[in-house]
């Protein structure tokens, strides 16, 4: 292995990627600043904008709560589990950033979402005021900040890690990605489950049975829709960006410390202080133009414009900090052209799902004009073309993501993973601009609300705040798949550093065919990892219906008792609504949560570490096309909604209308719940695979090996998860059983 | 390796399971005999099934004569691609077995269907004179006949070859299996989409648009509905279990002979006949009796019945066929032991996918009662509810399948493989009255058509008819689970011999890290496999959308241009919506059906031997999801139909039926086109990595390496692969183009 302890120099270039860190925290205080000092609009928008920030708040700080438990549980198995190489320190230092990068994740989660519904009814004041141009402009730097703490506060963690424990620093990373990422799935889940019972909840009382419009005031569960937005959408988003983003450096770290010793972790490093720059240059050159062909042009314009920079900068990078000869073997090219290929590889697989995406879910092309059409033959077709649409627009992802690892892996020769996780630095070179986009999506669609709840928007401002809403769902849907990809990217470097710590941990054991693809118990470890990305979604899937029919149960009771709603002169309680999700969502999120950390330990000390390689194969393939199958679905289905809304086969009111309306809302969990969830679940379930692996090596194999304590290790997480699916299940009884009188009254009286 | 020539006392035993395979044969024409005797009903009922026959007959005609010219353009490649080990004679032998296993999968598609679409008006006339025990016999036997046939030419095939070939025989039954498989494959497609193709289309525009009860004869698309239960779950059904059938045998006879010589060969078919007994067994053990709970019952015995002698005759041929030891490195058990529990193996998880299946597609058990109660929220809650269903179940059928792999891999030791395959032969011991079952399901809902259509059944006749149906329903989706779990067990044994073969291509160079599950691009390779099995269900489900369109448009023409049909007074053009149905599904099966051979072409020559195993993988882990969940998804969804239509939530006419028929919709391609079509495509993709492993290495390493023609070969594939997709494109675009007047119109007419 080349020298691994930091130069000199390279504690001045470190030092510097530190500063760059707090510099992008500092830009983001600068955007806040200029967003707060906007209009609130009237009255009315300022209380329902108080209300959504309240329900956000106490949602998180309840999740929060929950979660620290967990976290300190975590916290202290880490402390006993062994590391390959490095003492005490190394492992207290894990230990001790695992909090600090679930604290950051929690962090990203918690200030995004606070400047988002912040961010929300001064976007709905502007365009109420100023038009179109200034509520873009509020809405897309609102996302900005999100984008800048994102960046900000992942490459702070990395840098300050790499400073203070020099060589051991990757082992210590790994903690740090796994409190991101698993603060970051509950997050996602939770976050999703809420958004959606909300969401399809207000949709199945409001428009199917009651007749009124989207987020009409009249009905109870529209602040818990626009609470779920934030908590969902935005919350749960930064902090899977904030984990992609830290994984992914830490994946390069290690591996590029393997390689090129200390040059290989510096930089990443380096790549990702660029991201921050060209991020900065993205956001400031998204402006409406007033040639724009629509809302996408300056968001596009911001990417390719942070794209460009990022390629320029990155080629000078790689030929200044990179060594011209390296010693490794195998080697194709020079580490210089390596570092350069395999970000360019990376920051064209980012426009290229961008571009995949947009075609897919965007209102104007082909496919979703297919899927509105179906909408003449009713539901059921409607249903069935978005399916096959997701079902194959996954496989050209697969294909582009697939063609990104095998360009790195050809170009890195003997270096190959090193070159996938530089591809993966490469994707998110333009993150800081992705969260922008994406936290416009939820922004632009709580500002919606708001207005429609307030009534104090004329019919332009209205129109205004639609388009933005519309230019969200694609945003949306290209933040998701760009997550995939990175969780693809990250997971097949992490590869690297499993076999590395398996074969330390063997400790010159010969490892046969242990992680031979053709062996009977490897094709039942590929089996289970697919089998855990189809459970984890079915639960969730579930969970938002559970969570859906009881917010439609307490908003029909509350038609009911009080009848004074519908003419306006009663008030719905939207505080209960918030309250039921809340409180489901946490107690749904334990199951899939449980599932994704314990799966990977059952499979692990249970069959053994071949068996688990496979099982992550066998998840990362399954969970990359159910990921974007489900997104791109739901990105679908929801636009086809909107053409139709917009006056296509009947417009409003129409056949057509109701059988997209159905779509939407069999899309709305797909989409938000279960497929962005699939990201942060393959990262964490690596990441558990990575910290867990010297354990199950040493109680395998050698003088250590100890199959009782170990098949025990195996049985209890079994037991463990089998019990939250038990649980769940009769959580399901339970409200079938106890509400079914009451729900099957009242939905006689509804019928 | 252990002598592998047969001994005196082998050939003896080969030529009793010679005999007992043309005995099953004899059984079929005795069962056949009885049947055909039966009463045929009324004129009409006579009349109506002739017309089903001549559309059926002359659709697999058309199917045959198209897959003739791909069947001799794949014997020429055959004959063309190197073999392994063993000469010209080997190579002539494969191809000539391939167009054997090909006409013997064609042939039991043939019969079986020939012989459904004569049962099915007897089984209705049955049940118009007789009631209800006569029509399940006649139904029951019908399937017994399919049954035997399945088994008998399967075994019949395996023997001959073994026979002729002797210690070659292995390599010969690879193109058996091939032929059987790729038949098979192609008939799934074809007769999926044309079922399903005029079942949803006659649905959408009867019972949705014009109002007419299901197997009204006032549709046009009814005839195409019930030719299509016959092409589709008959013939299709029957090939894909005979391809399950032989590709099981043999991957057993493969390993058989590397572990344990010619006895390993002649073991499974001891096991195999003894199948054919227990069979025999089974099928007359299931008539109904007078203390019966429900239809279920009888069949449920006769299965169980099967089962029992299956295991006591196993065990006595373990014990006498299987020497008591043998030298295999690394035994758990004696052969005898090995050969025993493995087959007992499979014998259980066929019991125990039963049980599962049959827990959730039933309409008396939780899962269906609970879609059934989403349908008071809508239709949106029913799919979501399927959905969540069909994920979850799919995950504990994995669990059911890889626990069945893990403890033939615990047993077997070093024979870990001849175990799993030996498992595969125990789960096909109750083959024969599987198929039975599973034919049933057709005979009978045809019988219901006829009898609806004829008019000719009284109140207690038709009652009958929809309890059998009823039953059929559940035996369909519970085929479909013990298919993919053949599948499964075939590909991990199949892996196997793909080992051997690329071991003997290398000819002593080090395989290395090819076979790696760490190397990024196996992880690649992995993606692409899962990506198949999502672009082949998506294609399905499109083609079947695409073709019920046309269907929907030819109706709808019908009721415009010939006014009386609704009235009576004019009868509709049956014809020529047949016509359609086999047109667009010959066409249509093209896309996908190229897709499953080239792919692993494409993969194999392009990337690599290391990387076509992990494609394997990959499609076997996502593809066993995939099909689990599209059958029972499916099979809930077409049972929480009849659960409100037989009076629960309002019964036919309310909300709630209205919102399940959606779900069945939905349904019947993920049921009966995608999800069985999965089985033997893993199949078919299996055997082709297998054909061309030895010509994919031989270009790969060593002296013959060729990269140009490697990468040519690979490129054509991919060229195919993407000019097949393109073109299936460009036909929705002909369709939206040229008709999209005229569907505009004629939906503009109807709303």
């Amino acid at each position: 292995m080349p020298d691994s302890a930091l130069s000199g120099g390279d504690v001045v270039l470190v030092t510097i990627v530190l500063a760059v860190s707090i510099a992008a925290l500092a830009f983001a205080a600068y955007l806040a600043r200029a967003v707060m000092a906007a209009d609130q609009g009237t009255a009315t928008m300022r209380d329902i904008a108080r209300a959504v920030q309240e329900g956000a708040a106490a949602y998180l700080r309840r999740q929060f709560r929950t979660l620290s438990v967990f976290a300190v549980i975590v916290f202290l198995l880490l402390l006993v589990l062994p590391v390959a190489d490095g003492g005490w320190g190394t492992r207290v230092g894990r230990a001790l950033f695992f909090l600090v990068g679930a604290l950051f994740s929690a962090m990203v989660g918690f200030i995004g979402m606070t400047l988002a519904t912040r961010g929300n009814v001064r976007v709905a004041a502007a365009a109420r005021s100023g038009g179109y141009r200034p509520a873009f402009r509020i809405a897309y730097r609102t996302g900005g900040i999100v984008g800048m703490i994102t960046v900000g506060l992942g490459l702070f963690g990395a840098a300050l890690a790499l400073l203070l424990f020099d060589e051991t620093a990757p082992v210590v990373l790994e903690g740090f990605g796994f409190g991101g990422a698993l603060l970051a799935m509950f997050m996602r889940v939770g976050g999703g489950i809420f958004t959606k019972a909300a969401d399809v909840g207000a949709d199945l009382v409001g428009k199917v049975e009651a007749g009124i419009p989207e987020d009409d005031p009249r009905n109870a569960a529209t602040i818990a829709d626009n609470v779920g937005d934030n908590v969902g959408d935005c919350a749960g988003m930064a902090a899977d960006l904030f984990e992609s983003y830290a994984v992914t450096l830490v994946a390069a770290l290690i591996l590029g410390q393997v390689f090129f010793g200390s040059v290989g972790m510096v930089f990443p490093l380096t790549i990702a202080a660029i991201g921050v720059v060209a991020s900065v240059v993205g956001i400031l050159a998204s402006n409406p133009g007033k040639g724009d062909a629509s809302g996408l042009a300056p968001i596009n314009r911001g990417f390719f414009a942070s794209a460009v920079v990022s390629l320029v900068l990155v080629a000078v990078a790689s030929f200044t900090v990179l060594p011209s000869v390296a010693d490794v073997p195998d080697s194709v090219v020079s580490p210089q052209v390596l570092g350069f290929v395999s970000v360019l590889i990376g920051i064209v697989l980012a426009a290229a799902i961008q571009q995949l995406t947009g075609y897919f879910t965007e209102t104007s092309r082909k496919p979703v004009k297919d899927v509105g059409r179906s909408s003449l033959t009713g539901p059921a077709t409607v249903i069935l073309s978005g399916i096959s649409l997701g079902l194959e627009s996954a496989v050209y992802a697969a294909l582009l993501i697939g063609g990104a690892v095998y360009g790195a892996f050809l170009i890195g020769g003997g270096a190959a993973l090193y070159a996938v996780a530089l591809a993966g630095c490469g994707l998110l070179t333009t993150a800081g601009v992705i969260v922008s986009m994406d936290t416009f999506g939820p922004v632009s669609d709580n500002a919606q609300g708001i207005a429609e709840m307030s009534g104090d928007l004329d019919e332009e401002g209205a129109r205004v705040l639609t388009d933005l809403d519309a230019v969200g769902n694609t945003t949306k849907a290209i933040t998701k798949g760009i997550a995939i990809a990175t969780a693809v990217l990250a997971a097949t470097a992490l590869f690297g550093s499993y076999n590395e710590q398996v074969r330390a941990a063997l400790d010159g054991i010969d490892l046969g065919q242990a992680f031979s693809l053709v062996e009977p118990d490897n094709v039942v470890g590929a089996l289970l990892g697919a089998a855990v990305v189809f459970l984890f979604s079915g639960l969730a899937i579930s969970a938002v219906s559970r969570a859906a029919g009881r917010v439609v149960f307490e908003v029909r009771e509350q038609f009911r008792t009080r009848p004074g709603i519908m003419d306006f002169s009663e008030r719905p309680d939207y505080g209960a609504v918030v309250d039921i999700c809340t409180k489901d969502s946490l107690r749904e999120l334990a199951t899939p949560g449980l599932l994704a950390v314990l799966a990977p330990v059952a499979v692990g000390f249970g069959l053994g570490f071949g068996p688990l390689a496979a099982y992550l194969v066998g998840a990362i393939a399954a969970g990359t096309l159910m990921a974007v199958f489900l997104a791109n679905s739901g990105g679908a289905w929801d636009n086809a909604k909107k053409m139709v809304e917009d006056g296509a086969y009947g417009g409003k009111g129409s056949e057509a209308h109701a059988a997209t309306v159905i779509g939407d809302t069999v899309g709305d969990p797909f989409k938000d719940t279960a497929g962005p969830a699939i990201n942060p679940l393959i990262k964490v379930m690596n990441l558990v695979a990575l910290l867990i692996a010297p354990a199950v090596v040493s109680l395998s194999v050698g003088e250590d090996a100890n199959d009782t304590v170990r098949v025990l290790i195996a049985l209890g997480a079994t037991l463990v998860i089998v019990g939250a699916v038990v649980v769940s299940k009769r959580r399901s009884v339970v409200v079938g059983g106890t509400e079914t009188a009451e729900t099957d009254s009242l939905t006689t009286s509804v019928r």
